[in-house]
């Protein structure tokens, strides 16, 4: 492990996706300073998400790009004006960078920072990368991590914090009930989220025996395998006719989001972190319908203190939904491991 | 002023609307209990509804429609179900009708209870009404109110509760800065609403000057011409170029929903109750918008306790939106003026 600039090479191994479904691992020029704001990462593992496949399926133009936003990693480098990350440290980041402290990050947005970046611009599915507004963007660890917590704090940097966060915004809490669309990591997470905030009753919306116990072992208290009207009509049989509270969509699509919608009771919560894809709503079914709508890209940032605090305490373990380990060389069976659902998250060692 | 039911006559005259910008006072048949929750109220005054001109427009379609579903005034006669509401009792109610016991209405979204109802079945625009489900969806004033009263209570009875729930829905309050788009009645009493909630900045959009007069003295602190993108612009140039916390939507059409999603920071609340017409939302748009999302049929009977007694206390003066008092009769003329926007709000002696 580097911890100090002149340890960086010059070329590392990185990921770079040519063309829908076209991933290859090579060379690539390593990353250097090129803001005073920034950092660099060595990174301790680098995962796939669930959102690369939608350019590796041909639903997001992609061309030749370096691949990969989550990470957690050692700093090896800091420009000059970085003030609070040191080299050395252990740091957890997040798919934005946000300078945390305009008006919209106090708020607990910095997805949408006045100043927002791509948290890692280089690609984090890579050995190193560049990390802008390193200050902001860059959480460390109490303390150089043990081995086996690497995957749960790599979580955090997204899909935990994803999750978490839909199941914020949808209100899930005690005496609430709430339901799950999607049985990806996000979905996974968004169930153990609801479970931590004192949620009463979790169902998970799954049709896949492994996902389904993951889903149990998190917290979830009912499963539906239905989907669709079927699954909405599912969903308010168990909860009187009338929908759950709160409803975490984790997919994306018009179905999902039409499936969460109308399983929430009138005045009840979608929290929808599922990113769109082709998705338009009926102004008039919206109107009617009653409920409350908020999500979009997460504002992981504002919950990395207490989610990394949680692991490091081990009270959580959202690491769990890696179920399939890979060298990073390896990364194209990663990409398709995932998109054929024989993993629902692919770790990468670098 | 009828108080017992042998005192109603059997014929009395109301509001149908025959076809598009149709609108006919006629003899009808008196209501009378159909259910035994049931309620007849003598109207105390009536008015036109800024959504009845949908259907005037031809845009909702309309065959001999009863109009009018805002109403005041005294019960003269009760169904054998009916315990809290007696006859005498001067009442208002809202748009639906609502039980106020199912586990919907106890959190405040009656306008989904349940059991609900169209809240005067029978139209409005007449003499008597018949409104169902009396003891959930009336609430008794504290006495017979003084003449002057009548157009605030009634405004209580639809424009001020949903321009109450807007703001609500907009989570305006202290700190906040609200703009409000539409400069209708409800828009107009969603900057009263705000205001009452303790917003810091109340930004009216509105290029009509007996409007923008009316919304200063509702408690705008400032007044935006501009309409679609560059009202949008004139709110963040307003905002430090971030958007206002707290956005009201009371139009419904597409291009005032996205004035108001676009006016709004990530973060921010839109509350919008303009009833939906030809809107469909970007999925993707939204999305990355970040802002929360509440908004439909407003829970006016939610609000109706407070607002009431409010009123009462002459506290607050709604009935101000009420420009052009005509008598039931030229109801007809009513219709014309709200629809060339030569009256806000008209208001029908009955």
């Amino acid at each position: 492990m580097n911890t100090s600039p002149k340890e960086n090479p010059t070329i590392m191994r990185g990921v770079i996706m040519h063309a829908p479904g076209d991933v290859r691992v090579e060379d690539r020029e390593n990353p250097t300073i090129v803001e005073p704001t920034d950092a660099i990462i060595r990174l301790s593992a680098s995962c796939i998400c669930g959102s690369d496949l939608w350019p590796y399926r041909g639903a997001e133009d992609v061309d030749h790009q370096a691949m990969g936003h989550e990470y957690v990693g050692v700093v090896t480098e800091i420009g000059d004006d970085v003030k609070t990350v040191k080299v050395g440290d252990f740091v957890v980041g997040s798919f934005f960078a946000s300078d945390n402290t305009c008006e919209i990050c106090l708020a607990g947005y910095q997805t949408h920072c006045v100043h927002r970046q791509p948290g890692a611009p280089t690609g984090a599915q890579s050995e190193y990368a560049r990390i802008p507004l390193a200050d902001g963007t860059l959480v460390a660890t109490p303390g150089q991590p043990d081995a086996d917590l690497i995957p749960s704090l790599l979580a955090a940097s997204d899909v935990l914090g994803t999750g978490w966060f839909a199941a914020v915004a949808a209100e899930a809490g005690p005496g609430k009930t709430v339901a799950v669309v999607g049985d990806g990591a996000v979905g996974l997470l968004g169930i153990l989220a609801a479970h931590r905030l004192g949620a009463e009753r979790i169902i998970a919306m799954s049709r896949h025996a492994d996902r389904q116990a993951l889903a149990r072992e998190f917290g979830a208290t009912d499963i539906v395998e239905e989907r669709g009207d079927a699954g909405v009509e599912r969903i308010k049989e168990l909860t009187g006719g009338l929908g759950a509270h709160s409803v975490i969509e984790a997919v994306g699509t018009q179905e999902s989001m039409m499936q969460a919608i109308r399983a929430t009771r009138a005045g009840g919560h979608v929290g929808y972190v599922g990113v769109s894809h082709g998705v338009a709503l009926d102004g008039v079914e919206l109107f009617f319908s009653g409920v409350h709508l908020h999500g979009g890209p997460a504002p992981v940032r504002r919950f990395l203190p207490e989610l990394i605090q949680l692991i490091w305490d081990r009270e959580i373990d959202p690491g769990k939904v890696f179920d399939l380990t890979l060298p990073l060389e390896q990364a194209a069976e990663g990409y398709r491991a995932m998109d054929e659902r024989r993993a629902i998250k692919v770790l990468l060692t670098t």
